[in-house]
């Protein structure tokens, strides 16, 4: 019997090369969160379905999720998503932590969806979330930490944009001035929620189709037609809308201050969805045409620990997946070269009776943090360079009996091709030819 | 409806301190593999369970195994261990990818097991292999960096030992000397399996349970004896073992030369189940008497390829599961206190106005890498101090209307309470108040 190769469907082999360019992005991530002091988390690669039963959507459970049942008859699920968990976790400790509460994470994740470019069933997602600030400070420091990772992966406005809107701006549209019934508010949310995906064309059709009566359906052309924070703030000032709720003024003002509103555009388009969300929401796109799916969602939510009927508490986050991230990254030239590994020194050996010395001299450089490669066996000097190159290794050292009997090692730096002996007791000064 | 707080059954929830602690953990694996110049991968969490039927004993795919029927009729496994997907990987780029190939990853990993000390449901687990390197190279590599990575923890041979069997020498006694049938053989291979576990009491029920010849009885309590390499050496060569099979003596040399023979020892009851191995094996346990499970195990396996139909390659590898490493780190006291996280500033605001000042200097700080902690709100000396306190903060500033006013901040460091005032246009002075 000969078994298949290829990982399974939807899901990634990471090879060096690939797991080298993950590794990447995650220490891109990790480093921004431990930039705004926010604390590493994780959770179990299973849960009971009920959690997700309890927070995710309808489509997620019945047409996405990987859940079986398992050998003690309890109905589990890979998670497919983080903030389930993260709800549940928070649930435990909330009583006893000081707040905010501030944590990330950068767990494995599964769908069962249709692969395609930018979707896969499996995906890595990093979580950032913000537990038990207020509002206002919280909702700008998240998307600070958004703007931050771009701009350390080397992206700035010329290459995303984050769009924002706030679901008491929409709510305010919905049930205040166009008075729709729960239904067709329902209805509405999901037609807009699609609009990026479908088209103008199409998300006419579909308004239509809802057959909103004149009054609602004038609000809502004038309200597709704000563009700007300027054009929303007149907006809601000619319809009466109580600032208090959500102060767009001082949101807009707080980008300005920070010099961050060159990133930031209002856009009616952006509802994420109907679960979680109570308050500003924001989606993140790359500026390029060819590519427009969100690259990361995030926003406000209130009402998370309800489900295990712990007191509200205010949480802020997004969740930015690395399949879509790369995409982007690729997109726009900003990634390194990912081929080659990095390390500091290939060590060779002539003979069979210098491989013990050359053993040896590897332990001593590897307690001095020199990442040091040995070729197994006695190598010929031309392949030896090739091996040194492939590997990316800084020195190259050929160890045969005139160095054993003498201790010492000859060093080439692969790139200058000098060549230095060093004495076996004087070996950290390899350290400087390293640098 | 109030739903469950609980983590599944036999998983973790890794609130800060504990994942703090698994990536100090992950840290120093990463760190070691890297300093040999192996090369990081990963493989998807599901493989189709043909591949674990394939690979793996019986009672992982009958008992152990989480399986289950994916929506598009597929047979899936969440994996149990990492061989199989490295075996799967392997063969995909064995013929182009120049030898040896090493590689390690730190997957998680499920299996079905009843939850005990040391023994969850879900884990994680480093993974260090060399594939294509002569044996005697390769084992000896391996078994290096088992070592380094224990010393890096801060073990010595007070705290661990690594005890070694090979399967050569297994197959010379029970076959060549003993002349089992193939039942006896696996019998007996199971029954020492199991020695270390069930005691010596009822190892030797056990024993007499298998009825075995006296003959065949007397050479196998012999071989029980041997105690060190020494007395390997000198049983081997009473029974006139070919030493081109496994030259033990070589092996037990190069220990001594490289000075890491004081680790190690040769032990009958090693034999590492039934599958994967070829030749040496071994496995690393905590030398504390409370402490009896094996830490890690590995060895030498030849024919890990054959399943997809390509020419045998030599493999050594080894897999160290992180709940009983914390296990062994923990019970000698070999652990960082981890409840507190690392960070550099705490920047605290006496009032309203002052909050976009404080952004401001917040964002400036993290673009020079200062891990900068912003309380949200205005918040009390006192309080300050705390915080500053539980979230490890070296320095804390305080920002009122005369630093927003003089285009500065007060800075004190925690420990000696020493003050300092910084203008906005020096921030990376402060560089120097965090070393």
């Amino acid at each position: 019997m000969t078994l298949n190769k290829k990982s399974y469907k939807g899901t990634r082999d990471f090879f060096p090369k690939l797991k080298r360019n993950q590794n990447y992005c995650f220490s891109k991530m990790t480093e921004v969160a431990e930039l705004f002091g926010y604390e590493p988390y994780d959770g179990p690669l299973l849960e009971e379905v009920e959690l997700y039963k309890a927070k995710s959507g309808e489509e997620l459970i019945d047409q996405q999720i990987y859940s079986f049942t398992d050998r003690g008859n309890r109905e589990v699920a890979i998670r497919p998503e983080m903030t389930p968990t993260l709800a549940r976790m928070v649930a435990q400790i909330c009583k006893e932590v000081p707040r905010p509460i501030r944590w990330y994470s950068i767990p494995n994740l599964m769908r069962y969806e249709r692969p395609q470019k930018g979707r896969l069933r499996e995906h890595w997602q990093f979580n950032v979330d913000i537990f038990g600030a207020k509002n206002d400070f919280a909702e700008l420091e998240i998307i600070q930490m958004a703007i931050m990772l771009f701009n350390n992966f080397g992206a700035d406005e010329n290459h995303f944009e984050i769009l924002v809107n706030n679901r008491i701006i929409i709510d305010f549209v919905f049930n205040d001035l166009m008075t729709l019934n729960k239904n067709d508010s329902y209805k509405l949310y999901k037609i807009i929620d699609q609009s990026k995906k479908v088209g103008p064309d199409k998300f006419k059709i579909l308004l239509d189709e809802l057959g909103l009566p004149n009054d609602a359906k004038a609000i809502f052309t004038n309200y597709l037609k704000i563009n700007s924070f300027q054009e929303l703030i007149i907006f809601l000032k000619n319809h009466n809308f109580e600032f208090t709720k959500w102060d767009a003024e001082n949101f807009y003002q707080n980008l300005k201050d920070l010099k961050i509103d060159q990133y930031i555009n209002f856009d009616t388009s952006i509802v994420r969805g109907l679960d979680y969300y109570t308050g500003l929401v924001f989606e993140i796109f790359d500026k390029a045409p060819n590519n427009n799916r969100a690259l990361c969602g995030g926003g406000v939510y209130d009402n998370l620990l309800q489900i295990f009927n712990e007191a509200q508490m205010t949480g802020v986050g997004f969740g930015l997946g690395d399949v879509t991230l790369n995409h982007f990254l690729e997109n726009h030239n900003l990634l390194p070269d990912f081929t080659d590994p990095i390390n500091d020194i290939l060590l060779t050996y002539q003979n069979a009776q210098s491989e013990s010395y050359t053993l040896h001299i590897g332990l001593e450089l590897r307690k001095l943090n020199i990442k040091t490669i040995i070729p197994p066996g006695e190598i010929k000097v031309k392949k030896a360079f090739n091996f040194a190159e492939n590997k990316g290794c800084k020195l190259i050292a050929f160890i045969g009996d005139n160095e054993v009997n003498n201790k010492t090692i000859q060093i080439k730096n692969m790139k200058t091709k000098e060549q230095t002996t060093i004495r076996l007791k004087d070996l950290i000064k390899i350290k400087d030819l390293l640098n």
